[in-house]
């Protein structure tokens, strides 16, 4: 469902051209999961285990945090929390909490900063809450304080067993600290799957529960998902998965460094937040991988237009298009045309963006940096879908390609072991 | 009051060291303003001519706006929005709209989003709101239908009259559609200085007017920047803004083509995003400049942490630290200690922030990033001032040293042009 266009970076290309015998192996290596990282290759079928798994105790416990309350804390970090966060902004809107209706969603959890818990605290007020608390082990730093934090809350608030009632996990199913404080207290547990890294996870409980909260149909995501990874699959040399990987390591081959990922709509930010954690994770490792940066259009191209169109010749660009918008927005009419755009009045403001769009394609191109286009339909469930499978799907082809294991990130470790033994000096 | 530290990038320094005599040179033709774009350095003395000029015109509006209503609409993109929506969240929090007391403070015209429109009107509801219309022309698309859009909601609430009390405008002194707009309907107007491009116009009108309305104290914030600007300017060798613009230069000049901006608080996002516009639009040109980049740790930590560890070396990392927290957070004591966090126990959460943050610092120079730190005493007034003038200095000198003009944007232009070219055939 999601269409690439390649044709904005084509002069780009050298004779060589674009290498999708080589997507294409990595492609085989990934689908075997025999590669570097085998082990974590459980996202390519989890929409179908989902749908035969957990999905109707989600749908359950998402339905009674709604009756509990009007407000979800998210207890999360990394790929613990920007899946849902990217969903709920694209799917609903950035504005969300602000509007009456659905279950208000909120995170912590990823922060160390007291003004921002103390400023969170501040927001939820006396309103009535549940929490859902998102790690694999339970042993991250962060995710872990702030779930003291909200438990403490919730205590206060409703008393131990009060509280009981509403703490929601998402853990690995058999061990670990938040596995086994879960079982001892009685919480309800949903499931970190072992063969699933945590920025692959948003299809599973970690990111369906807080999405179903928020109002988003999960299970239209679900199905969408499970036709996208076969249409993903199936596909040959047209596979927009292989193209994609093979342009990127095209165009980083012959210097382009740095990967903006842009979209005209804002409600776009944390699926952008979502993607460079997937890219950069998997990619930046011995030395070598793009820089993978986000921009929000039409705003950035009045801050960093400048640079994109004459700063160093070392950027590509990628920019998610939605062929549809939710709604209309006619520009009005103004009595005797003082600042000269009646003659766009009437116009629907989606028609103006699309020819800025074009517009801006156009500069960039003869600018020298090469352009990259996805889209989709619609900003819905399925388009959602259609985004994640492309992006999972194309990451883990051109990690492969690359030469670096996906599936790892040896280097988050680095400053948690610093830490730590700081930690435990005090 | 801004300190610098430049200890975690000196080990990346080679023989030649930092070329301060460089940086101040720069600086001199800075101060002289007989360098390239010398008619733009308005700024320099900004601070003291608001409170010799439009100021108390500022605060009576500001008073007013809050007492028409509940919530301020600002209408502009990039460097006409940036600035004030930056001090509105460091100075006040992210989540500003959604406390009770002041005035909210919402933001259009920098989007042709339909649905971004439609949800910002959903957000507004019923609620009495006032306008600031903010550009230098009036002739920039996205403002200019922006305007339209919220003047239509206006004569529709209050009628052509009523609007006409609740439309603020900020914009060129002289001339201008915007300015013609505003005399001939008779909205109060307040000015973009003749001499300050956008991205350094936020301490004018342009960013005090809005962020007067969100209850930041203006006058604190004018006086500190006064004083900054004075001391920036006389301390010698160890001026910080030279150490900074000599520093980056430096490391960009031997393959540090990336900055990354970083800081332990969410609330510093937008400063980032005001940042990367004054560096980015300053130094992003003739095919040179350092990418500017942002990440927000924690969180960050999570998901670009690999790459900014292992990923290619073309890194350099410059963190803001504030040295005290707004209000006390300690961790919760849970009795049994299941998660085996209790020697945290009772700990200001801010003091295990700068533990994470000085470990994060060790494991970034470990592994090939050289790091700089920027520090000032607090979230406040003085600290917004100290940063916003810091970062306004080093910015043009270190442009200087580059040999490009800090205060054009000649590349912007190119896709306005194709923009227009298609609109005016439809």
């Amino acid at each position: 469902m999601l269409k690439i266009d390649l044709t904005g970076a084509a002069e780009f290309f050298d004779g060589a051209g674009l290498d999708c015998a080589a997507a294409a192996e990595a492609h085989r290596v990934l689908a075997s999961r025999t590669g570097a990282g085998g082990a974590f290759t459980g996202w390519l079928d989890l929409p179908a285990r989902m749908e035969n798994g957990e999905l109707n105790r989600i749908l359950a416990a998402a339905q009674n945090i709604q009756r509990q309350g009007e407000v979800l804390l998210v207890v999360g970090i990394g790929g613990s929390y920007l899946g849902a966060r990217a969903a709920i902004e694209l799917l609903r809107t950035p504005s969300h909490n602000e509007l009456p209706g659905a279950t208000a969603v909120y995170f912590l959890g990823n922060t160390l900063s007291p003004d921002a818990v103390n400023e969170l605290i501040a927001v939820l007020g006396d309103r009535d809450f549940c929490v859902n608390v998102i790690s694999k082990s339970g042993g991250t730093l962060e995710p872990a304080l702030g779930f003291r934090v909200a438990k403490a809350l919730l205590q206060q608030k409703y008393g131990r067993n009060g509280a009981k009632k509403r703490i929601y996990v998402t853990t690995d199913a058999n061990k670990g600290i938040l596995h086994d404080i879960a079982v001892s207290e009685g919480y309800e547990r949903f499931t970190v799957p072992d063969d699933v890294g945590g920025r692959f996870s948003v299809l599973s409980a970690v990111g369906l529960l807080p999405m179903a909260v928020a109002g988003i149909d999960v299970e239209a995501v679900l199905s969408a998902a499970a036709r996208e990874l076969m249409d993903l699959d199936l596909r040959s040399p047209e596979n927009p998965a292989w193209q994609y990987a093979a342009a990127r390591q095209h165009l980083y081959r012959r210097g382009k460094s740095i990967e903006l990922l842009a979209c005209y709509e804002p409600s776009f930010r944390y699926m952008a937040e979502w993607w460079k954690q997937l890219f950069g994770e998997s990619e930046g490792k011995n030395g070598i991988g793009i820089y993978p940066a986000s921009l929000e259009y039409n705003a950035d191209l009045h801050s960093m237009g400048q640079y994109i169109q004459d700063g160093p010749r070392t950027l590509m660009e990628t920019v998610v298009r939605f062929e549809r918008p939710a709604g209309s927005c006619k520009v009005p009419f103004v009595m005797g045309d003082p600042d000269g755009l009646n003659y766009l009045a009437g116009r629907e403001l989606f028609e103006i963006q699309q020819i800025a769009a074009d517009a801006v394609k156009t500069a960039h191109i003869s600018g020298g940096v090469p352009n990259i286009v996805l889209s989709v339909p619609q900003r819905d469930e399925a388009g959602f879908a259609a985004l994640v499978c492309f992006f999972e799907m194309s990451c883990a082809i051109s990690a492969y390609m690359s030469g670096v294991n996906p599936f790892d990130q040896p280097g988050v470790e680095e400053y948690k072991k610093n830490m730590f033994r700081q930690l435990q000096a005090l």
